[in-house]
């Protein structure tokens, strides 16, 4: 059986849903999926019924059976636990287990992921199904490695049970030990919302205006992702008694309101992602993905962020057909050539296994449009030919596999401020502008750029080290809105050792809570950064774009302008043109050290972004070797022995 | 008493609410109404609590009056049954009897319709009402007719009750026999749905994403219909023990979700329709109904499918001022000439009976500003003198009563590819452009059709014989997403014979249930289409109009292109000259037995529907006859001893 | 301690909240405000936790301690019931305390206002923590008045409550005695909503297409506002008991389904109101506030509705920073000068008393960014800079204190009207225009005028004398559609008086109940107004808008159309130029006794109204003394001895 990620040779596999299909398909499935390139495939994670066809009846022959088949068909099985759709009788049965709406509603069975983390009841039924599958298959030799759940936090990241809110009044005993410390974290005093019993506290429900306490919110964010990553690492202790030595636990897909690095670290070897750059066409993407333009590219940004995640990972589910529901998100065939591309974007940015989903496209179900390699007809297909032409570039560049990802610069990012995005609408403004326009502003100048993860701060662990850092020149760290000391320090330290650390308006104002602390702006940052922001303001809706001019380029301070007051010897590099804010500093640099820190008082939209890049020298990073248009991606992988250049071409 | 639809004159009546108004009023209402033209009244269809106070106590002295003044106006009366509207006694004693939001909140008291079909208590409590009125009115002389319930199906026709769930699971026991059948049907495998009990069935309810199985939402609209047809089929089995032998039965309105041909089959004399063209100028009617422009004009099309489900018809509810609720549907007066404008569409698609709703405006109610002919202030108006010309109008042409539309192509319909565009995203985009485009082009150039309906498949009685094909020379089956091996056979029959067939994308795909079965595309209709649909795609978000040229004439292939290679010895009339599909066949045609099959790889758009039109000779059939704008309808209706052209000029 | 609206001096003041603060902060804060002009400050009304921390538990240690330093520094202290944010503890107990959605899912603890009026257990815990703290409180030297609750009706302004269905129907036995009474009113004969029971009536509950019946929900409106109005006079009447006797009661903000003019009468001293004009600067206002383009000016407006309700009036609200929620209503800062021009604002309306909200910016809770005169930081900022400046100029024009208004024109309003529009979706389309063209009119004309209201009909005491209308030379009454025997003779005396009335379209065709009586139009107009409204329509959505020319100006009848004929020696003045009304008449006047009344049967669009001001000779009555561009706002205050022009200019 071939394994993967172990940085030897690149992979192909894809998603296979035997249940899907009559028994006698089995073998001309395989070995036509061998005679394509697809080594590996990935099974069982959506077929509860099929080992517990009744609570408490196990049967296992029917994968008994599919895996003898991949046993001879050499092929290698990933093989997923069931939990992510939980059978009728089940549900039916034990209604706790169900997720439900904000109002309390329940979310009912017919589709998937219906049910909640907590439920006690679905705990054990699937901690026994789990244990159950592991202990039968854990040693069965087409095994390579097991996926837990499937998409953990996919469709909704937002848990309302009962069992929800008694877990929650768990969480919140365990972090605050008592009420008062509840009510002061949570800040109640404000709306007189503070809580004299524990059974007063919910997870958030329906209120007037859909405006729950926004300090609650976080802690109740930060409960959803442990409770999610309970739910993995339940799974994952379960699977580590019987899998085989060097079988792999990993999950799959990048889903919000969840600490991805730490459900790695405490559960999985790797990360897998699904890559779907074709929701960039789905006929009601309105804007397209990316204002920017830049529609499929931009799962460039998702694949940086899964690096970030995992340094090893793979894909487990790539786009190989047109994707869409029968209720919704209809979408455009790929281009010839697209999945070609979608493959390479992969491996480009790091992936060293790359499995399609899926093998043949579901006759029936909700996914009936999500179409894999083969069509309903099974005949040979435009995407089975490519999928051949892929294989034979794969193959050619084997040794790319475990090559690091080349970046130039890095951008910063926690889950702190990550959460606080969901939260706040102020906040929320600002992230959208600099996380898009930075990411398309360094695709069009060929600069490409690692996510530096500071991880959640009530994670001490999570902290990076110096090192981590001082391993790029540049680091970005666009809205730092929450800032805690230990952060600030190792920025401080980072500067001081020669790095140049780039901060954007709204920087320093929060504590981990939310709260605004009696602090000058920007916050805990201000001993170092060499910007007092004395004022702010969005832009308003009846101004004209405010512009800056840096350097003799003009650029627009988008959506929120911090007025600055340079501190500490700093200097102005650029102030407000235009505005009531006319002639204040926008933008200030003080050398710190052997570094800098920059504090822009805008936003980093592509222009603005672009301009930073420029002048601090990160555009064109390949000059020498490649001359390429902006509608080209650039990326290198550096290997032990050579240099792999990917030159992605995304124009239609 | 005047008797309607008997083929011998065209009558004119009115809707009537003898409830609403001092009893003083009706000797004079009735007397004005017939000197005014109006020969029959529609009554009582909102009334219960008229009848039946209280549970159990009846009591018809209200009617009595009204019928003994109805009789001596000589005014001929249609009765309705009052059960779209229960009263407050009957919801508040019997919750079980109301409707459900689809998270199981419950439609209350307060509007209309807020019951449900399958309500033991309501069937039992609609039985008694129906039947004790039926007994007491059965044999009055004023009565010519009986109208079942109100617009069955309308406001909603989506149904979430307890009582539903219950009846629902009956529907599938007795369709499925045992759950593995149904899980199969269902193809539950896909995400864990299989069930284990029958108890776990239930009608659709809320899920994450709005997302339900779409093979229980099949089961569950042809479940939706049948409940409606039978409680239809209940009032009707009740009234036909009472009434005189020659009054007649009916309904009103077409509504969605039911199948109304089946309806009218079971239980009904003939079908009235509620004609209400002052919806396309509705404020907030945004864009106008018909992107085509056709606005009023689009009320011709559902006369047609009107004409399809019953080939006598009337319309029980003519338009006849402006419409509106207090809450919604803020709409312009119909200005002078549009009263008889769509009097004069509805006779020319074939109504021989046409009542305006309604007498004089609603002085109450949500329906306040849901004008009548006269006002709330009840003097002389406009619209009442518009009246009078109409009826003279009538007067003239009562010799093309019972005379038959003349089409020169069929529309082919099914029910189950209706319900499939309910639930399939993919269909709808394809049918909306289409089902317009089609009406569009005929109606611009002046080329009348007829709807023809298969029918569901679950009712094999509903195929309709191959006579009833051939008298259309050219028959369009724009997107028969779902086909059966039946229906494939007729229309193979019918091209064998001489017809010709055109089909558009996405044909032939789907089996009733909804599956797609592993066949090449299009599936049962391969054998002899003519067509092999090897990749297909929809029009990307992105891209430019992919357009094709066919007999020289350019025009668009919209919104979806199956990529065709020709079998069989079709050969290729069109490729598409961009796009990535640029140089592929997009329409092709095989000549087989005396007929010939186009298939068309788009949609057909007004532009492309026209062309097709144009080349298959069937715009302008009434060229020797009449010159008209495009902005013209024509329609002919031929008698036995005359031809009636209707010119009717839809500029305002 | 200062004392306020005594009319002697215009002061200033500051919402604080002593309890989001360290007591280490107090003593400075009280002296910064002092040093900055602020005499007065409003506490304590989301406190209710701090006085009564577990049910029944009193304890008045944090605010006697507040109010101590309060006393030591001078500073006058309004204080607030707390009752607009029940404690967790109660609800937590009592949940039919809780308001719920029309569907019956309650609204929870964790935002604000979610509580009903109608709860008797909320009634008696409210009543007893009032009681509580006006004994304990009521005469503290620092205290110079109460307000009760905060904001009655702000956030959602309907309630679907169990209690309030219980209360509902005791209202309609008070004001019906019987059903057959209250079936007559609400017209439930119409689609058979006849009630048999008084069981069996609720509030407006679930309905399809949310469509209850409309009186119905005439009558909810007016019980919304009763037991508003009845829980704040509960308040003010125990507080009455202890209070000194020249502290006053207010409640502050102004908002919908309440008779404030009726609230103030039976329990106030007087009104404040919170003027946020920064609304018209928030990033989702689309279009901005006041198509008309006069944004932050709309609050005008406003204020102007504040002076009809209360002759004397303060402002315990003033904006002072950027607003916003976590959530929602992300905003710009108030641009420099602009906190200077909203308070000039508030004075030129007539508010004596101007207090700020709030000191500093809250450092937690849903409202972190509804920024106060200070940032989180406390530093000395641009803000604080302006209230200096504030204050030096307030100081300056002390003497305007209780100087009237000067209006050249009154616009009649009346509750009936303004209930109506609420659930009348063609009276809202022509009132929305009308109300906002009027006063931009007006504003650009500078023509000052005052709101006058007639109360509502079930209200007869609310009737204004013959004089207060004959103080006005000219009153627009735009779409009083609901009209009543006692208001028609109203106006008609003040017409035969030498008064000039001006009617728009849609005027006078229901009665208080909302039924629309077998009257021709105008109804009850009709005798004197001088026009016959024959026929009427909506503009239609696909018509060029209708046009008519008046004394050589030409301007368009926007929206709705009204077809009039003159009567009893009425002259046309203009008629519809396009359109099928064309050359029928728009404009009539009637000279009456003394004086004239005009129909128009169009809507006051801002070019409609400006024509008609400018007609009437109403426009710049300040000519002889300034001129100034339409981008100002005029306003003059008549003193005794003085008078004080405010020139606003809101050019950014």
């Amino acid at each position: 059986m071939e394994k993967i990620l172990q940085g030897d040779k690149i992979l192909l596999g894809v998603c296979y849903y035997p249940e899907h299909w009559d028994k006698s398909l089995w073998k001309n499935d395989l070995r036509r999926m061998k005679d394509h390139g697809l080594e590996a495939i990935r099974i069982a994670e959506f077929a509860w019924n099929l080992s517990e066809p009744r609570e408490g009846n196990f049967n296992f022959d029917f994968f008994d059976g599919f895996l003898e088949e991949a046993r001879a068909a050499s092929m290698s099985v990933i093989f997923g636990t069931p939990t992510a759709t939980p059978p009728a009788w089940l549900t039916h049965k034990y209604p706790e287990v169900l997720n439900a709406r904000i109002d309390g509603a329940l979310y009912r069975h017919g589709s998937r992921r219906h049910y909640n983390y907590n439920s006690r009841v679905y705990q054990e039924l699937s901690a026994r199904i789990v244990e159950k599958t592991a202990e039968h298959y854990g040693k069965h030799p087409a095994i390579i490695g097991w996926q837990i759940d499937n998409e953990v936090n996919c469709e909704l990241d937002e848990f309302y049970s009962e069992s929800d809110s008694a877990a929650f009044r768990k969480f919140l005993k365990d972090k605050y030990q008592n009420l008062p410390a509840l009510n002061n974290a949570w800040g109640t005093v404000f709306w007189n919302q503070t809580y004299t019993d524990w059974e007063e506290v919910f997870v958030p429900r329906l209120t007037i205006n859909a405006s729950v306490n926004p300090h609650e919110v976080m802690d109740y964010i930060r409960f959803v992702s442990y409770s999610a990553r309970k739910f993995v690492k339940m799974q994952s202790d379960i699977i580590k008694k019987y899998k085989k030595a060097d079988d792999f636990i990993t999950t799959n897909g990048m889903f919000s309101n969840l600490d991805n690095h730490l459900m790695v670290k405490e559960s999985l070897d790797f990360f897998t992602f699904d890559s779907y750059p074709n929701f960039a066409y789905c006929l009601d993407q309105e804007p397209w993905v990316g204002s920017s333009g830049l529609k499929d590219r931009m799962w460039s940004r998702n694949l940086s962020r899964v690096r970030s995640v995992s340094k090893r990972f793979g894909i487990m589910e790539q786009q190989s057909g047109p994707n869409g529901w029968n209720t919704r998100m209809e979408a455009a065939s790929p281009r010839p050539g697209q999945m070609s591309l979608w493959t390479m974007q992969s491996i480009a940015h790091g992936a060293d296994y790359v499995s399609y989903f899926r093998w043949r496209t579901a006759p029936f179900g909700t996914e009936i449009y999500w179409h894999g390699i083969l069509d309903y007809s099974n005949r040979d297909n435009r995407r089975l030919a490519e999928l051949d032409n892929i294989h034979e570039k794969v193959t050619r560049i084997a040794n790319a596999a475990g090559a690091r990802y080349h970046a130039v610069f890095g951008v910063l990012e926690d889950y702190d401020n990550q959460w606080d995005v969901r939260l706040d609408a102020w906040h929320r403004r600002v992230h959208q502008i600099s996380d898009e326009g930075l990411f398309a502003a360094a695709q069009l100048l060929h600069s490409p750029f690692d996510y530096v993860s500071l991880g959640d701060s009530a994670d001490p662990a999570a902290l990076p080290t110096p090192e981590t850092l001082t391993r790029y020149p540049v680091l970005f760290y666009p809205h730092p809105t929450i800032m805690t000391a230990e952060r600030a320090a190792l920025l401080e330290n980072y500067v001081k050792n020669g790095g140049i650390l780039v901060l954007g308006c709204r920087s320093g104002y929060k504590d981990p809570n939310g709260h605004c602390p009696m602090e000058k702006l920007p916050g805990k940052l201000r001993d170092f950064c060499g910007a007092d922001v004395v004022d702010f303001s969005f832009v308003p809706p009846d101004e004209k774009p405010i512009n800056i001019s840096w350097n003799g380029t003009e650029f627009e301070a988008a959506v929120f302008n911090d007025i600055l007051e340079p501190i500490d010897g700093a200097e102005v590099l650029a102030s407000y043109k235009n505005g009531w804010c006319a002639g204040k500093a926008a933008l200030t640099m003080r050398s710190f050290g052997k570094g800098r820190v920059y504090y822009f008082g805008g936003t980093f939209s592509k222009d603005a972004a672009a301009v930073f890049i420029k002048n601090l020298k990160l555009d064109e990073p390949f000059r020498q070797t490649i001359e390429a248009p902006p509608s080209v991606e650039i990326a290198l992988r550096d290997g032990r022995d050579a240099k792999f250049y990917f030159v992605l071409n995304y124009l239609n």
